[in-house]
């Protein structure tokens, strides 16, 4: 047995997620039944991040043990070849066989992208939340940084019975900026790209989604930046905004030391 | 009687390009429904240039002529509530009474974007034309420049009964380069985004493609640079290269001065 580290991208738009289900189509299920054929049994592939449904990733690692010998360069075509073009391998590593991308995983990087303006301009649709009424960047900038460092983050923590016990978490960066717009496309409509970036060691389910909807509550004016600490404090969902959409969040970069 | 110039974005993924037709749905047809509950009968919307299937804009521009006096950013909210978020009106003007988007265009700028890299990148997918082998920037750079200025673009326009017969047009500018990657992804498979930019008087039906179509095969050493000016001296479809796929082709602007 060889343990494989994948390093794959995806536009999650359309799938029902990371994490294999019945009745819906996920990565991982793609991936596994990709693998199947060489290798000629089931196989598990374990993903660092269950990304949700419709989230997308630039950076998702999963762990696979293979008996075939195969060299990972024909893997990488291999797989590429038995997947649709929404989901990409862009690398193949021989990994350490004690090697499980979610639990060897330090820390991930998760981005989030806000389109403001009044027009929602067609090529950012599948790839950012649209926001038609103004946001205030200052507003935005102030009450992410109040979520900076280790707190418990009950209160963004999507409600239902997938709840984790433990709640504590670090993000250890939190950088809001406006995106520098494409070289190749006019400007229009007055609409910027505002991008969230999060590192954090780990990360509740809906976790990022509910900060941004909370963020976005301060940057519209209908919440004043200090309450997102006082979200945190209270330990309930219902203190901190809503859950942002999908398709405006990505999975960019797993760590591992 | 009044006429209005309207700024159009859209995602030309799914639909039949921008001209009416049967049996199919056009980004045209799309306009025009979308205009008929406000004027109360059919209108008739004419754009500047008749995008093909599958093919972007970010700046097509269309003139319409109406009788009710809706103003123009209550026009461009009305409009926007009825197309499909793949279509966007990014801007409505009052024009002069005798302008058409189409006989008064001046020049159009189109953009082709080429991927490069062994691996297609998901989130370029509908955007580009992936090619997996090695692309020359220099040789597709010097045989650009053979295309520059005014020629008969007999070998580059789509074989088939909607030919003109004049087949000469002007390309006053073609540059080729790399694009500034976008800041919030990080590289991968080594690939790279060649743009592809080029403003001319005019267009025949699929000439941007059938250049590009051609330059590629100069990029990748399948034809000599030279080789284009003898594509272009023959006058025969044949000479020059294949028709590059509509993913990669965007309507950038639309110039009228």
């Amino acid at each position: 047995m060889r343990t494989l580290k994948l390093t794959l991208a995806y536009d999650g738009t359309g799938y029902a997620g990371w994490q294999r289900q019945a009745g819906a189509e996920t990565i991982q299920a793609l991936v596994e039944r990709a693998l199947q054929p060489l290798e000629g049994c089931a196989v598990a592939v374990h993903g660092a991040g269950r990304t949700d449904a419709g989230v997308h990733a630039l950076g998702q690692v999963a762990s696979v043990r293979l008996t075939h010998p195969i060299d990972t360069d024909a893997l990488l075509r291999a797989l590429n070849a038995n997947l649709p073009p929404a989901v990409r391998v862009l690398c193949v590593e021989e990994a350490d066989d004690r090697f499980h991308a979610r639990f060897d995983a330090r820390g991930k990087v998760y981005r989030y992208r806000l389109a403001t303006g009044s027009v929602a301009h067609p090529l950012d649709l599948r790839y950012a939340w649209h926001l038609p009424q103004p946001v205030d960047l200052d507003a935005l900038q102030a009450a992410g940084a109040l979520l900076e460092g280790r707190h418990d983050f009950a209160s963004f923590q999507a409600a239902g019975g997938t709840a984790t016990a433990n709640t504590v978490r670090t993000i250890s960066r939190l950088r809001i900026a406006l995106e520098r717009p494409p070289d190749w496309r006019p400007a229009s409509g007055g609409g910027e790209i505002i991008g969230i970036e999060l590192r954090g060691d780990g990360f509740l389910r809906h976790m990022v989604r509910a900060i941004v909807g909370t963020l976005v509550e301060v940057g519209q004016g209908r919440r004043e930046a200090g309450s997102v600490a006082d979200a945190l404090a209270a330990r309930r969902r219902a203190s901190a905004g809503p859950t942002a959409p999908a398709r405006g969040l990505f999975l960019v970069r797993v760590d591992y030391h």
